[in-house]
């Protein structure tokens, strides 16, 4: 069973998790590389993951067969596993806990794609309903306080399998990053009486650093990127929770992300690239001071030792000038850019 | 000018550095990879570079001419620069600082040597001096708080160059990260009058971590490792600050520094690596809560969207099997991984 641990300084947690070690490593060196391998992701090799956890597919098709448009299946190599108790282990100095939690692949699309540009809106549209039949589901288990969503494409950005996929980990404990966020848009909302990320939209549309802006989504490169060309796509009405997400904000949403991720492939020709959400934990009420939001960043630059050392980042693209050039390039149309499906078997 | 900008929620800083954008990108793909280039650290190709801050040289020869054993010059493409005012903007909701402070490489050979575990114990022992004369250096200026020392081996790690080199950064603003080990020590130390890391290395000989601890120094795989194989090196005796070493410890470090290197490299065939060391501010006094150390990070796991967006790590290997490894592997001879000297011009 996986464990979580503590460092016994700092408020940092590792998952140890041994099964993750037997992972094949069919790593893409960019978001453009094939592999010869069968993917276990395609259509009609559905025996080759765990059996589906939720489908939308044609009417007649059968579970854990052909004939669907996204499928949800369990992580074959999971960070975290649903069975097992809740343990919290502390010694009075190494704390630990037992590795509970879930690891889904929402797999996007059955033929061969590598990144979400390539689906249309519609298919881009189920995968992000996925995402919220998802949330709403794990956040029945009340062992579990958190689920992050999440995109790898490409090698540089940890992707094993080269097949256009999201994955979804829900954890025990609610993780560093969205504790620091959720107690720092506190403070801010008590001191100002409004969510700070609502305001951010405010400064960033002053500031010019905005990539897209037409729908109830907006798009924009942060004043304190991490990495060049990040960008941050935001509900533009405050909203803490992505689950409560509209099926009419869902069809805004896809296409926001398939034009924005479109206009980052076209500036830095098809990067390797994360994207993250970021919402509410699963057992908060909906909050005045968090703002849900969708993270995209072009796995551009390595992480040296000076970025592991300190927590500092160093960004040689100011934020201004990847908005500014994002704004020019249109996305590239899907079509252009699909594959033929790749025979299967 | 560089800038350092905070991100307007949470306590994390970026550093925009345009020049950097110019630098080459002579990535090596792995430790053991090989460029046709000529290369800019090679002896007698001083003019490469700018003018040496330091060097280490055979008596009658001449500053940035041959004859050097170890050499400290800027960065050509730094991070942070050394002139300017300190200036701190704020408008209320944006906060920045002018990117005062100093990027330094230390070449650690004039030979084409790829890893440190390729210098002899004696060419170590002066890399390991010039790390303290250049922080006690860099401290003599007052606007700046912080020097870190790092060391990126392989692309994957972040390496642009692959001759052995070693930087240092000196910033303005003491590091999230270490203000986070500060704070956190202080507590420790405050509940339990000891140092918390002096108490780790109790803990951790009592665990079975250890890798090495012949001698004044230790080194364990701590136990919420972020990585596989991660790998700590301490003082045995407490003490906060990295400047203050002995030229006997020194010695010491080099050995230990380089035993375990090597020990990595053999387990994992050569892996890209990171090293980083944490030591106390510039400007504090000696402290009884914190401890300096050197964190030795290999590179063999990719940080996914999942560690982007959570500040989670996963590591597929238990610390304890790792230093369960590493203490069985020996260390391979430095003279086997030699390299000829690389024709320079």
């Amino acid at each position: 069973m996986p464990e979580l641990r503590k460092d016994p300084i700092v408020d940092r947690w590792v998952i140890i998790a041994k099964d993750r070690a037997n992972r094949p490593q069919e790593i893409a060196t960019t978001s453009q590389t094939t592999s010869s391998a069968p993917c276990p992701f395609c259509e009609g090799n559905e025996a080759e993951t765990p059996g589906e956890l939720l489908a939308f597919r044609s009417t007649g098709s059968i579970a854990d067969g052909p004939g669907w448009r996204v499928r949800v299946v369990p992580n074959k190599f999971p960070a975290l596993k649903p069975t097992g108790d809740t343990q919290q282990t502390s010694d009075g100095f190494y704390e630990s806990h037992s590795g509970i939690g879930a690891h889904e692949v929402i797999i996007e699309t059955p033929r061969h794609r590598i990144s979400a540009s390539e689906l249309s809106e519609d298919n881009l549209r189920e995968v992000l309903r996925a995402y919220r039949e998802r949330l709403i589901e794990r956040r029945k288990d009340r062992r579990l306080a958190y689920g992050v969503v999440f995109k790898n494409v490409g090698g540089a950005a940890g992707a094993s399998i080269e097949h256009t996929h999201s994955q979804l980990i829900a954890t025990p404990i609610v993780p560093p990053a969205v504790c620091a966020e959720l107690q720092a848009s506190l403070a801010r909302f008590r001191e100002r009486g409004r969510c700070v990320y609502c305001q951010l939209i405010d400064q960033e549309r002053a500031a010019g650093r905005i990539v897209h802006d037409e729908s109830s989504f907006i798009a924009f490169c942060p004043f304190a990127s991490r990495s060049p060309y990040e960008t941050w796509i935001l509900p533009t009405a405050h909203a803490s929770r992505y689950e409560a997400i509209s099926d009419g904000d869902v069809t805004a949403l896809a296409q926001t992300l398939k034009r924005v991720i479109g206009k980052i492939e076209q500036a830095l020709g098809h990067p390797a690239y994360n994207y993250v959400l970021h919402t509410s934990p699963f057992h908060t009420p909906e909050l005045d001071h968090y703002h849900w939001r969708i993270e995209i960043i072009p796995r551009v630059t390595e992480l040296a030792g000076f970025e592991w050392g300190t927590g500092y980042y160093i960004n040689p693209v100011p934020p201004e000038e990847a908005a500014s050039m994002l704004r020019e390039v249109e996305a590239e149309v899907a079509e252009t850019q699909s594959l033929p499906a790749r025979e299967t078997g």
